[in-house]
């Protein structure tokens, strides 16, 4: 095993975003202290401190494998936090005097956010993470450090990205229902539509192929599936 | 004067963007090494390390107001650089050494990106600034670390918020040709439109408003002339 020299004054934070039964979800970690009899009850994202040898995404992929077990997600940065307040609860501060090495060093962080198929990994905690579950967005409590500011900064930048890119193509079964797709758009933009503007808008933007096939094995009248069509968005 | 106590590992870069005469400009600084003999013809985007009591935000308009004189600027963050070997050419080892208390120390920098009308503001290079020029785009040379890469991230950020939200009302006067507006959008996009097409699209978009004037004192037949309305835009 080698030995990596750590930074103590940046680190990285993952806010990795799933999407299951019509809401979306945020990968949350429970932290442990070691062998200190400190009380923590706060969950957070998973991050960490840099190593010295490594970059950033590096940095990122690390962190969040040693953390969550999840590997080779495509993570994309987010924005930087370097409030200088930013690790000025108590309970952060009694954490950090029992895990790390400079407790009281300026630590600024750069936010890292992906979007996966949460049946597509199997999660695995381990380092300081006692658990890693996945949590409700409108559900998530208040987080260590400024995880809440961080986790909201994520989220717009998804509510920015679905203009720009087929987000829905990284949550969704490959073949889904226009129902599903709205539900999705729902929820990442904190919004309800009228169902049939969504399908008027959606359908114009010609990266949803519909498919000759309908739901199986549903209770009610089934529906039309569709599938994205990605070499039609990046031509727009 | 208050002393500041400086992180050694996290700085802040500023590419500035004006637009003159059809082409899109930056601001780039000259550098000097204080008493050193060192040769550095480097140029560089406005940047430094930041101080242990100041934000990010903060930091970014200190380091741009004391370099280039610029004050009062609306920044926004771009994206951050931590590659372990961003600070690896000869020449910027040897100037950081003339400069710097801890020129080995990794550096990771967080971008910074603005708008500007040029004529608002006057230019008043200082601290290791011998100068701050605007330079074209097209003709920035290699740049000193990684600010090349920097100043293109910054340039991806304008490519895509043109698409979200009208950045011509920060470059052009407050009233303007179709043709001024034409060529901002093909400065920051780096492609040529049909001018018919180009103008279909854009007043379609509905947040160029015409108003009831023509230019004034040009040799050719006069254009009329167009005015943003941002609230339109936040609408759409």
């Amino acid at each position: 095993m080698t030995l990596h020299q750590i930074n103590p004054n940046v680190s990285v934070d993952c806010a990795i975003f799933s999407f299951d039964q019509g809401a979306l979800e945020v990968l949350l970690i429970e932290r442990h202290a070691g062998n200190s009899e400190i009380k923590d009850d706060l969950m957070a994202l998973p991050g960490n401190l840099i190593y010295e040898d490594e970059t950033l995404d590096e940095a990122a992929n690390r962190v969040l494998s040693e953390l969550t077990g999840l590997t080779n997600i495509f993570l994309e940065q987010v924005y930087t936090f370097g409030n200088p307040n930013r690790i000025s609860k108590q309970k952060d501060l009694d954490w950090l005097r029992a895990i790390r090495a400079s407790p009281e060093a300026r630590v600024i962080t750069v936010a890292y956010t992906s979007l996966v198929k949460k049946e597509n990994f199997k999660i695995q905690p381990s380092s300081f993470a006692k658990k890693a579950v996945w949590v409700k967005v409108k559900d998530v409590p208040h987080l260590a450090f400024d995880h809440n500011e961080i986790l909201d900064k994520a989220l717009d930048y998804l509510k920015h990205k679905i203009y720009l890119e087929p987000l829905g193509y990284e949550l969704l079964p490959d073949k889904f229902t226009l129902a599903q797709l709205q539900k999705l758009y729902e929820a990442i933009l904190e919004d309800s539509f009228d169902k049939r503007n969504f399908r008027r808008k959606i359908l114009r933007t010609e990266f949803i192929v519909k498919l000759d096939e309908k739901q199986q094995g549903v209770a009610h009248k089934p529906a039309g599936l569709y599938r994205f069509d990605k070499s039609r968005f990046h031509k727009i």
